[in-house]
């Protein structure tokens, strides 16, 4: 098994992807990977304080049955499976500078989930191992 | 050149995507390297005995004129390209046991070219390469 | 930090996901790290020469407030970006020989910004780290 650190851009906002992104983060850090999030466009919306309860909708192809099936099966929101993941340790989540300025936001705006903001150069200093867009 | 294994999640079921993943994976497969594919969600979907040659659409993005694109070009359905794959050998399908129990099906239900159905953290032990969502 | 090669496979044509993409490639070359770019489908479309300016929407999950605020933030085009991340030095731009086939395109089609065409197994050949599929 690899100990490169594994690396997810989260760059779309969808309930779907965000939870495939929180299963991916949190087997990866049960294996003993560090894991390091990246926050980025409409994921990063979907992490502010007031929203990130809130319904993000599914990817385009789910159609409105596949939004039933994600709902009706959804144990946990997305959110609590990254804070255990957080848990485990190793875990970081940080937030896209560009991406903040687009939107006009402060780290105040966002989820306690979020450890900080930083560019995309520090991003790339960490990763060493696969990166992820999803 | 790397010797690393080939990580692929597939987590879209259009065909657009769906064809991408399986020229990816056959050129890797085709370069000596070990192929691991992971299904999830809307892809998983897709690979159902039943539904695996039905038309999964494409991309949003693509539109009309895309579709027809795709539909024209295909020279051969892209699981025809990942069988072709398997033959070459290192070649692996697994569903995700989560998005098994997500759509209630179970093994049967699905196309032969899977070959077994495994949970995350077996998939994150043998990703000691790249990991590509898509 | 590692010394591997980025590989981006640049499959979406939208601007949002090209801006993206384009900012991780910056990244990636001004951290040192060698960057190839392999044009498939959608995003191949959005690099010929007379479309590459042009509106190329955004993803279906931005909604018209999403593609607005891209449109606002823009200080500069995508397309600008990575010709700066070119002059930075060990970058490269490959276009997909299937897709360009899909398209029915030749070279003289696409903006000068790609370099050449090349087979998906050119591409794996090169792929030494992380490949990320946006």
């Amino acid at each position: 098994m690899s100990e490169d650190t594994v690396s997810l851009v989260l760059f779309s906002g969808t309930d779907d992807k965000l939870e495939a992104a929180a299963v991916l983060a949190t087997g990866a850090a049960v294996m003993g990977r560090k894991v390091n999030v990246f926050l980025q466009y409409w994921a990063l919306d979907s992490f502010r304080a007031d929203r990130i309860h809130k319904d993000h909708g599914v990817s385009a192809e789910a159609g409105p049955e596949g939004a039933e099936l994600v709902a009706r099966q959804a144990t946990q929101h997305w959110s609590e499976t990254l804070a255990q993941a957080k848990e485990l340790g190793g875990v970081g989540i940080h937030a896209c500078a560009l991406s903040m300025e687009m939107f006009g936001i402060t780290k105040d705006d966002l989820d306690p989930l979020v450890d900080d903001v930083e560019g995309v150069a520090a991003f790339w200093a960490e990763a060493d191992g696969p990166v992820v867009f999803i």
